[in-house]
C-alpha cells in the first residue's frame, strides 16, 4: 500500500526522508557491521549520533548557552512527576495555569510532590476553547515556577503569545508543538517535550533547561530523577533510548536540511491556514469550537452538524487515503493534526475535501 | 560491510531475523500505509503488536495467571527507585544483596526512598568474582523484600540457583539475563529487566510482578510511578515506547519460532562452553577471574598475562570482524557478552582464536 496522509495526534507522521534513511541503514549503520540499536551508548558511532541530536536542538531552537539539553525516557506525563521532584522545595508553590487535560493532569502530579495552585483556568467559561489573556492570570510573584501546556492537542488551542511570569521561571510542556517555529528560549525556565509529535518516535523526551535551576534542584531525590544526574553525564547516566535519539536526529537533518524553523514556520502557518479558510468556508456543514485567537497551528479541531455527517465525512477522507481525523474520544468531533511532517499536499487535500464535502 | 560478530555487552546484538522484518516495515506495517512509529498507540495496528509482546513475554517466561506484565520506560536504573517507591513503606526495611556495581546502584537509590539493608556482599573478600551461598545470607526476615541482580555484566558472575528469601517477595533485577532460560517466576515477587540484552532494543523495561505487591503498593507517589496505573491501563497510561515493543514483539517472535527458552538455554550453555573450556585450556596465557560455579553464561570475563598481549589479541579479534571484546572500563580485561543473540558460529569463531592465538 502506498504511504497514507497521516494525521494521527502522536505518534504521528515522520518525515520520509527520516525514515528512508532509517531504514536504509538499519542492518548497518556507516558501515560498522551493525544497526544504531545494536550499538554500545558508550561507542563512537552513538555517541555522534547523541551529539548530533543534541547540537542540533541547540541550533535549530537557538538554545542559549546558559541553558542544558537533556534526552530523557518517559515521555511527558513522567515530567509532570519530574518537574516538581527536581524545582518544588517545602514551603514553596508553583503555578498552573490549566489549559486543557495534559495541563490538569501536570497541575495533579505536582500536587503530590508539594504545594501547586491553579493561576488560570478556561475550563469553566469556555470548556478549554480558548486561551487565558494575560490580565486574566492570577500569578503568585514568590512562585517556585508557572507551569503552561503550549498547545493542547485535544482542544485544538495553542499560546501564541507566552504570558510574562515575571521573575518567576516560566516551564512549559512544548510536547505538542516545539519546533513548529522558532521562539525565545530565554523567556522560560524549563521547556520539556515528547518526541512523538514534531522531533521523533515516541520513548524521548527533550528536556531543555536553565543551569540555575539544575543547580538549585532538589538533591533529596533519587538520582535517577535530578536533572543535574544526566547534565553531569550528557544524557548518558544511564543507558538512552538509542534508537529513539537516532531518529531525533534524522528528524532534526530533515528540518534543517529543509531551512530550519523559519521555514517550517511559514510552511505550518499556510497548512493551517489552509484548513481554517476551508471549515470557515463551509459554515452549512463545519464549524470551529476554538476562539480564532486561540486556534492551534498544530492540532484544527472542528465539528460537524450531526454525528452522521461526522461518519460521512471520515469514510470520504478514508477513501481519500487520510488517516486519524477522529477527534479525541473525550470530546468527539474531528481533528487534524498537522505537525511538522506533514506535507502541504495532504493537508490541501483535506482543505479541498471540506470545501466540496456536500457543496 | 558485512554484519560483525557483535559482543557488546548492551545495547547488544539483536536476532537478524527481527531487524529483517523491522526493515522491511519500516515505512508500512501490514498495509497500513503508515511506518509503526507514525502508528497511534491507542490504533489497532499498533495495540496488535504491543499485545503480542506482552503475550508473547507471558508464554516464552510462563508467566503466572497472579502476575502483571508492564512494558515502561526509563530503563533498570528507573525501577532502581521505583521499586522503593512502590514497595517500601516507611517503617519497613528492604534487604539488597550485594553483587556488583548494579546491585549497588540499586541499594543506593532504596536509600534515598527509605530503610535498607545488605543482606550479603562479595566485594570484600572476592572483588565481586562470586555469587554469594545461601548460607552466607542475613536475611531479615520481615524484610519489604530481598533484592539481587541475576547476572553481573561487569564482573561474569550470575545466579544459577536463586537464593531462598522465605516468605520475603524476592526481587529481581534481571537486565542482563531475562529469556535466557526457562524460570520458575513463581519464585519471584517483581523482575524487572532493561531490554537492550536479550529482548531488543534500549528504551524499555519489562516488568512482571505479583498481582498482590501491585495492589500493595503506595498511593502516595506521583501517579506515573504507581505500579498499578499501568496495570490498570495495560501499559498504554501514557505513550509507550512503540518502536521498541515493536522490536521486543519482533525479537520474541524469533525466541518462539527457534524452540523457546529451553532451545535458547541450550544454545546459550553451548556458547559459553565453548569460551570457558578455550580460556582454561590456555592458562599459558588466559584467565578467568571468575569462582567456576559462579560464572556467567552471558557475559565471558576473562583476561590476559599482561596489557600489551591484551591489546594484541584485540586486534586479531578486530581482524575477524568481532566488536565489544574490551572490558567495562572500571575492571579492564576482556569481555565476550554471548547473549541470546548471539550466533554460535561467532561464539566458537572466538574461542578459535583464543585457543590459536600465541601458540
Amino acid at each position: 500500500m502506498a504511504r497514507v496522509i497521516n494525521f494521527n495526534a502522536g505518534p504521528a507522521a515522520l518525515p520520509l526522508g527520516a525514515l528512508e534513511r532509517a531504514q536504509k541503514e538499519l542492518l548497518d549503520i556507516n558501515g560498522s557491521g551493525m544497526s544504531v540499536m545494536e550499538h554500545s551508548h558508550r561507542g563512537k558511532v552513538y555517541e555522534a549520533v547523541h551529539n548530533e541530536a543534541i547540537s542540533l536542538v541547540k541550533e535549530l531552537l537557538a538554545v542559549p548557552d546558559n541553558y542544558d539539553i537533556l534526552l530523557l525516557q518517559g515521555g511527558a506525563s513522567q515530567q509532570f512527576a519530574v518537574v516538581p521532584m527536581n524545582l518544588l522545595p517545602q514551603g514553596k508553590s508553583a503555578d498552573y495555569i490549566q489549559t486543557g487535560v495534559w495541563s490538569q493532569k501536570a497541575y495533579k502530579e505536582a500536587k503530590v510532590i508539594g504545594t501547586a495552585r491553579v493561576a488560570g483556568n478556561t475550563e469553566k467559561d469556555k470548556k478549554f476553547s480558548r486561551i487565558p489573556k494575560q490580565s486574566e492570570l492570577e500569578l503568585d510573584p514568590n512562585a517556585a515556577y508557572a507551569h503552561i501546556t503550549s498547545n493542547n492537542t485535544i482542544f485544538g488551542t495553542q499560546w501564541h503569545d507566552f504570558p510574562d511570569t515575571g521573575a518567576v521561571p516560566l516551564i512549559a510542556d512544548m510536547s505538542s508543538d516545539i519546533a513548529w517555529r522558532p521562539i525565545d528560549v530565554s523567556k522560560f525556565g524549563l521547556i520539556y517535550a515528547g518526541a512523538q509529535k514534531n522531533l521523533g518516535p515516541s520513548g524521548l523526551v527533550v528536556v531543555i533547561v536553565r543551569k540555575d535551576l539544575v543547580e538549585a534542584g532538589r538533591k533529596d531525590i533519587p538520582v535517577i530523577f535530578q536533572y543535574r544526574t544526566h547534565v553531569e553525564n550528557n544524557s548518558l547516566y544511564n543507558t538512552p533510548p538509542t534508537f529513539s535519539v537516532y531518529m531525533l536526529r534524522n528528524v532534526l537533518a530533515e528540518v534543517k536540511a529543509n531551512g530550519g524553523l523559519s521555514a517550517v514556520e511559514k510552511l505550518n502557518r499556510e497548512k493551517a491556514a489552509l484548513l481554517y479558510n476551508a471549515i470557515e468556508s463551509r459554515p452549512d456543514v463545519f464549524a470551529s469550537p476554538v476562539e480564532k485567537e486561540s486556534r492551534s497551528v498544530m492540532n484544527v479541531v472542528f465539528t460537524l452538524k450531526s454525528e452522521e455527517l461526522e461518519a460521512e465525512f471520515l469514510a470520504e477522507a478514508k477513501k481519500l487515503k487520510m488517516e486519524g481525523l477522529k477527534g479525541h474520544r473525550s470530546v468527539g468531533g474531528m481533528r487534524a493534526s498537522i505537525y511538522n511532517a506533514v506535507p502541504r499536499e495532504g493537508v490541501a487535500a483535506l482543505a479541498d475535501l471540506i470545501k466540496k464535502f456536500k457543496a
